[in-house]
């Protein structure tokens, strides 16, 4: 197993280049100097940094040093990694850009001697062209992430950019994705994709991980590492296109390569699944990080919206799976609590009854062997909404019971503004956030196949 | 041209089933009698409703009635429709539901006797199973509607669905995208999208018409009226699969028939485009309705991060546009403000350097002849862009005025939390929400394309 442990839980940490101004770093001095993590700044100049003694240079801390944080300007980057050398640090963050991804040879030339130190020393070193990582469990970062708007749980992001992992954190903040490790990756010198698929199977806080992959430098590894994989593994790649697989050169100077290969190396694997964008990402991590695997392929679907009830079957049947036939008995215990106008024959069209027949209705559809997951799509608009006053933390209680109950994923999609995402995202606090709420049908959907092809894959295992 | 006038501009009302209880039709009822629409409340039992004198039946209003808004169960909606018939009205709007759709013989019937009496009376009829229209321009509504938080625009929404108006209109909100009219048509026993897009394209308060079809009772007609447009006609067309098919019988007893013949009436007819989902839908109206066609297929795209620069690149790759080749003296004038480790082969990556660097790219890129549109990517997640409260207003006044000066599409794409896209929100606000701010970088390029060929028919039917 590849030890990184000193990367997520470091016992002295210096940050060379440390920054009391605003700019690149300053979030990172600040958070770190204020934080239990023992941290030494490093500054060629200034004696002080936030009221904390600054070195000129790592070696004159006068304690070990376990992790370097690298944040100075590309030129004086290699000089820096000689000192953490020399220092005999265990790992190296380093967050500065401007290597190979620029195409300049100068450039490329510093990082390649920059390789040659990682081989020689064994010092473990991420990036450069990123912005290290973040432990959820005991609050380490190496970047900026606003701890009390986000929600420790059990995804991993490997993210080869180093924008997008803060961008993304940020967006699911909002979808309430909880998270255990990030860790962006830049240009990869270094620790890559395939040590952190090792390092985190053996992570018991990670259950599912989402990868963000530009390209690899080690398929045989990599190929290897997922055949091993005890978790789901949920991809995007980017850089399908010439254009795109240019623009992966210039961005993190990884080689694209042909994106059949990439699309058959996923296949191959059962574990692994490739998704189409972030947002898809997420959403599907969230449901597999907080649902039971379906038992088949059939979903009910209730909903306030017709419109979007068909929607909801046309993806169903686009994956490969059925709306359920509810059995009689289920179809006639609906039937005594809805108004003579509400459809049940497909999807389950609550319209506007539904305060009233929610509850009945949710409980007859999931006590139904014939269904295998559950889609709830609510579309109350606003206005109506603050008339109404409508509590729906009852419905996510009776949801989360029932789930438990039957064993079977649930996840609640909302149709309308932001406003009305947010009314249902503080209901679904009630339940920790274990029932999924997303503005994507046809991200649940996807769900819902891939934990069913999965779970077919792990019963085909214990046989 | 279909005279519809009556609907969107009533001269006297009568809400048949006013209520002044929260129930359907409350706030309806609420806002008319209160709004200087007249409005005459119709109730079997109460003298009186909100103030104002209710009466027993249509008939006994001292005054000639033009619209006739109809909230009442279904099995008394006959006879309201026939004290409307007496009385003279020249529109009605039916929002009750309970008829066709729920596939009960006797609901059908009785479906099926308004429809004679609309035949044989010439009144129009709108519904049932529906929620009527809203006119942004006079705010008259036959449902509810926040005009505070709704934007008066030039986009026209005709959608099958009832309830589903309210919600688009609800997200469309936080998009800001602006609203001319919008219909909701439900069961279609009259007025159907024929009439209303003959209508609207001589609305000159519309500009762009989106529609939702569930199926078409009158395909020849459609046919027809879709050669005859002076506008682009949105579409969104659902019920593809079977399941879906089955469930728009069930939602407004349409028949949603072969989705290949849909697909092929709508490539037929180059002013209609036929859209994925609703967020496409709207996403893609707001680019249309706000920005001038794109003279050509080359993206320029600036970028605050790699990753989605490469997404960005595939997208446009997949969509049969081209990343744009900048001029040499382009890319020259954009790497005298550039960090060196700046990317600017492909995307131009501005990384964590934009408030420095974003003016001077754009004007170089917005000038550069190759560059027939852009879309701009911004992912400056909350915690910096709280730090450092970066003013966006200036972006988008030079996007603005950019765009104007040089006549090129601009789509503004944020990535990261709601609170990051209402941030940049506010500042959209000073140029009018006419630079179109989204969270999807798909739509921002499936617009550009769809633009794009809009131009290209309407520069060949010059000729």
């Amino acid at each position: 197993m590849t030890d990184l442990e000193f990367f997520f839980d470091p016992k002295s940490i210096a940050i060379i280049g440390a920054s009391d101004t605003p700019k690149f770093g300053y979030t990172t001095t600040k958070y770190l100097l204020n934080s239990e993590f023992k941290t030494y700044p490093v500054h060629l100049y200034k004696p002080e940094i936030m009221g904390h003694k600054a070195y000129k240079n790592i070696n004159d801390i006068p304690d070990d040093i376990e992790l370097a944080i690298i944040l100075v300007p590309n030129e004086s980057t290699l000089q820096a990694i000689k000192d953490c050398r020399d220092k005999g640090v265990k790992g190296i963050i380093i967050e500065s850009a401007g290597f190979a991804e620029t195409g300049v040879e100068k450039y490329t030339n510093i990082q390649n001697q920059i390789v040659e130190i990682a081989k020689e020393s064994k010092i473990r070193m991420i990036g450069p062209n990123c912005i290290g990582l973040t432990n959820f469990s005991n609050q380490f970062t190496s970047t900026e992430v606003n701890f009390d708007n986000t929600l420790k749980g059990n995804v991993a992001i490997i993210a080869q950019s180093g924008i997008l992992g803060n961008a993304m954190v940020d967006w699911a903040s909002d979808a309430k994705v909880g998270f255990s490790k990030v860790i962006t990756l830049g240009n990869k010198i270094d620790v890559d994709e395939v040590d952190l698929l090792d390092y985190l199977n053996n992570d018991f806080e990670t259950k599912v991980i989402t990868l963000y992959l530009e390209g690899t430098n080690r398929g045989k590894e990599l190929q290897q590492i997922l055949k091993q994989m005890k978790k789901p593994v949920l991809i995007v790649k980017n850089g399908r296109s010439e254009s795109g697989s240019n623009a992966v050169k210039s961005h993190t100077s990884s080689i694209a390569g042909n994106d059949k290969i990439y699309e058959a190396l996923i296949r191959q694997h059962p574990s692994a699944f490739r998704l189409d964008d972030f947002y898809e990402l997420f959403n599907v991590a969230h449901v597999f990080s907080t649902q039971p695997l379906p038992k088949g392929k059939n979903v009910a679907v209730i909903t306030g919206s017709g419109s979007l009830g068909i929607k909801a079957c046309d993806e169903i049947e686009k994956q490969g799976l059925s709306l359920v036939q509810l059995k009689e008995e289920t179809i006639e215990k609906i039937k005594t609590v809805l108004p003579s106008w509400v459809s049940i024959k497909g999807t389950i069209d609550l319209g506007p009854s539904q305060s009233t027949t929610f509850e009945s209705s949710l409980k007859a559809v999931l006590s139904d062997e014939n269904v295998h997951s559950l889609l709830y799509i609510f579309c109350v608009p606003r206005g109506p909404l603050q008339a109404m006053n409508l509590p729906v933390s009852p419905y996510f209680r009776l949801m989360k019971k029932l789930s438990n109950e039957y064993n079977k994923p649930c996840v609640w999609v909302v149709f309308g503004s932001h406003w009305v995402f947010n009314y249902v995202m503080e209901s679904a606090k009630k339940v920790k956030y274990e029932i999924p709420v997303m503005k994507r049908t046809d991200h649940a959907i996807k769900a819902f196949k891939l934990m069913y092809e999965y779970g077919q894959f792990l019963d085909n295992k214990k046989i």
